[in-house]
């Protein structure tokens, strides 16, 4: 099949949220886009790079997603042809929780050209903000980042054993099931005094971490105002304390 | 303690080796520094952009950690009591596996203010060139990155059950040491034919990326030509194959 005419079709990640924690890559690709098919909560700064690109929102509901994934394929492939420079731009990195997968194949299965550009995904933004590494020399040798999310709700299908077995983790998708998460970690075995944070909306103004205790987390989750929030686990993140008061204190967000 | 004077302490990732590939705020930091003390193997191109800073190679041998790490936090606090803007320059993210906890806490304990920019880890940047997702929806729910490499070699401590139990792995400084993270893994429960990809010098035109099985380990990380190297292991690479054929023909690289 000839796809000389064809246009590329770049899988941007769109990073954390503050525009400047895009890479000089994402922020090029921005200026160059015909069109930009991008996520909800996309921070507006972000978009307003692409400044000659047609715009268009494709968030889809956790309920509907089979009918919304193929319809977004569809409309990628179609630009593809229409156009030379197609991005598509998601929250994060394109490969971690981004459902990039449903649409490289797509692409590929009709030759269009993908390119990925991957971006800082937002637990490595919260790390950065608690000051806190997930990763510590003869503390913690490894991370795991994993989501208890699915249509359903949370359901315990082995990611509950993939945090017990880390010395760190980080969920996503996860805030917003506080109590189901927390029994399912306990479940696996994690004590309940394990330190946990949530963070909400890392690297922008509204910013919010909290800290407590697994035990504590429904309660931690629930305060949260409902922006896009991940759930940090692990001793690591015991001494988070003294690094969130002084950037609560900083920011002048309260905690 | 009267801090006003100091100057501030970046810890800066520099991403998987791609200058693009920087965050612009990186860019910018590293444009306004005054010294720059950085780590081995980072691109010629990204040091450039510090262009009236001082460059400082403080890259040191797994060996002699501790002695090597005082001397470096000492330098820094030096610094940022004579310069205003101070960036360290570490490869990847600061936060994973950038033995960053030690700089951080020195600096802190020593009242200078540290900020932390986060970089594009080589674990993202693998799986963009791949074009294999790290996670995929109703397959893959979790990804462990984790580290087998201690000052001894590989040293079974936990690290090897956290990969077994993820369904998706990354592993840190361990293409060097195939045969024992082969036999760790298969211990841990692991099957021979498990896909796995030894992933050199990433974003980087000397890339190579080598696909076969956790059996094949030893001889595919043994093909490597000693640039920093990451182990992939997981399902979601079974059928990365097609994906790795392409990438090499357009890249011109050899399997």
């Amino acid at each position: 099949m000839n796809t000389v005419e064809a246009g590329i079709v770049y899988l941007v990640g769109a990073g954390p949220g503050a525009p400047d924690l895009l890479t000089v890559r994402a922020v090029r690709l921005l200026g160059e886009a015909d069109v930009v098919f991008h996520d909800a909560l996309i921070h507006p700064g972000t978009l307003a790079l692409a400044a000659r690109a047609e715009k268009i929102l494709v968030g889809k509901r956790s309920g509907k997603h089979s009918t919304a994934q193929r319809f977004i394929n569809k409309r990628l492939a179609d630009a593809a042809r229409r156009y030379r420079v197609v991005v598509r731009l998601k929250g994060g990195d394109p490969m971690l929780f981004g459902r990039a997968q449903e649409e490289i194949s797509f692409l590929k299965k009709n030759s269009i050209k993908v390119e990925i550009v991957p971006g800082i995904t937002a637990a490595l933004a919260a790390s950065a903000e608690l000051g806190v590494s997930l990763t510590q020399r003869l503390v913690a040798r490894s991370v795991v980042f994993a989501t208890p999310r699915t249509a359903a709700g949370v359901a315990p299908s082995g990611w509950e054993r993939a945090v017990a077995a880390a010395d760190t983790a980080v969920l996503y998708m996860a805030a917003g099931e506080g109590r189901a998460v927390k029994d399912a970690l306990l479940g696996a075995g994690l004590r309940p005094g394990t330190p946990v944070v949530v963070a909400e909306s890392v690297t922008l103004p509204e910013r919010r971490l909290s800290k407590g205790t697994l035990e504590e987390l429904p309660a931690l989750a629930a305060r949260g105002s409902g922006g896009p929030a991940l759930l940090l686990v692990g001793e690591v993140f015991r001494d988070a304390r003294v690094a969130l008061d002084l950037l609560q204190r900083r920011a002048g967000v309260s905690a």
